[in-house]
């Protein structure tokens, strides 16, 4: 994969903000682990609200971790200002999502003028030993101010 | 669409026992607003931390509500005991989601043996008026228990 | 659902140029069937040369329906002279697509004023009778000239 | 990723006898390149018919590789005689698709019992060089005869 050439230098600082101002990834326990130009990754710790009737972490936890992780990769690489916003994802279950955490890379595939391709695995954390548990394919779109 | 005949002749009481055995259901104040075979509705209530950054219902509500929605349609026509996973959505943004509520419909496209695909449509409730605010397709899985 | 207002009065004769100047859709012998502001229907007759393994129509005939009847419904709101390209679809596949013809429905859900959200729905027709074999969701985006 | 172990010692000529057996993909002009357990290479050379209004490849021909060579690779990973079908997939088109060749990698991300998830990348060959130009990913059900 190629890397990625950020149009804004302080893309770490615009992503961390926009993730701070998020009350529901406060609600959900989720913290923006890793930073870098067209990838990052998001970990949320467990705990029993976050699951669902078998005691795994719901889906919602993992499509709010699969659309977000896309959206703050596609951040990296947006201009200074430019508001990101989810167009779609798809997402499919692989494994029930049970451990100790949640850990979901997400990755820009192809960044258009506009488009943003992404592509995010979400790692179940079990004992220390991370197992894949869901993959989405997701398109992002980002509007510079001025545009 | 077809008139769907369930299989579990208590549906609604299966349906509703597992999405209240939710703790993440719970943590996002969900009600399940309306039962039938082959449909459901769920609505969650507007609150300050299931907000994103501008203060409209953060994408992985909308997430969660698709993908709760269209498990419990799919639960409506499983067999009494089954367990009914999601395989797979897929899901639109097409509004921002803003208001006092979102409600979701979900429903049962076609039923198999094993797999069901459903659709599901988020709205937004403001000052009672509601808008479509996203819009899922998706593959549901069940197993009946002695399958 | 909303009615449709078209940008381009001569919005039939633009669609049906770009169709007629597909050549895969001739290979296929796709058949536009019927324009409407949001919504097409396209035909193809079964022909021995479309089919998979089992003498079933062949997936992929069902995909350039689903891809080209959301491209064309998009198109039927495009702005005169806009391009109109697939950003990306999905496709449940529902029943085997077998029959002397499949038709598709493709209608715009949700246009605005860069991206279309459609949806489709392939109908296998046997000894005249219509049966959902295939839905589809996707996003068109559609630019004007000068944009 | 984890190396696979076909359950059909035969896997290849399984597959290939599918592939061969399927009108669409010889009208098409398509070749099954590569075979291993878990992954195939399909190829489709340029040809005038194969074509959208600005001459580049349909988009029909990328879903078709992409639902075929999501089948083939599921295929290499199923019992003997077992019947692989399509359950849904998703497309993201990247660029144009453009060029004397389309080739598409499928590999299996994740097999279970009955369901497998695939992803595949299109590639468009251009003067010998190659480009991504659409990602999919998709779920794929088989059946074992005796299920």
């Amino acid at each position: 994969m190629a890397a990625f050439e950020p149009r804004n230098a302080d893309f770490e600082a615009a992503v961390r903000a926009v993730f701070a101002a998020q009350p529901f990834s406060a609600l959900l326990g989720a913290e923006l682990e890793h930073i870098e130009p067209g990838a990052v990754t998001i970990r949320v710790p467990f705990r029993d609200d976050l699951t669902q009737q078998h005691r795994f972490f719901h889906g919602g936890v993992l499509g709010y971790l699969a659309d977000n992780a896309c959206g703050a990769a596609a951040g990296t690489l947006a201009p200074a200002g430019a508001a990101v916003v989810t167009v779609e994802y798809k997402l499919n279950m692989l494994t029930p999502a049970q451990g100790e955490a949640l850990r979901c890379h997400g990755r820009v595939v192809r960044a258009g003028r506009r488009l943003v391709v992404c592509q995010a695995e979400v790692l179940a954390v079990a004992d220390g030993v991370e197992r894949a548990c869901a993959l989405a394919q997701a398109t992002m779109s980002m509007q510079a101010p001025q545009d």
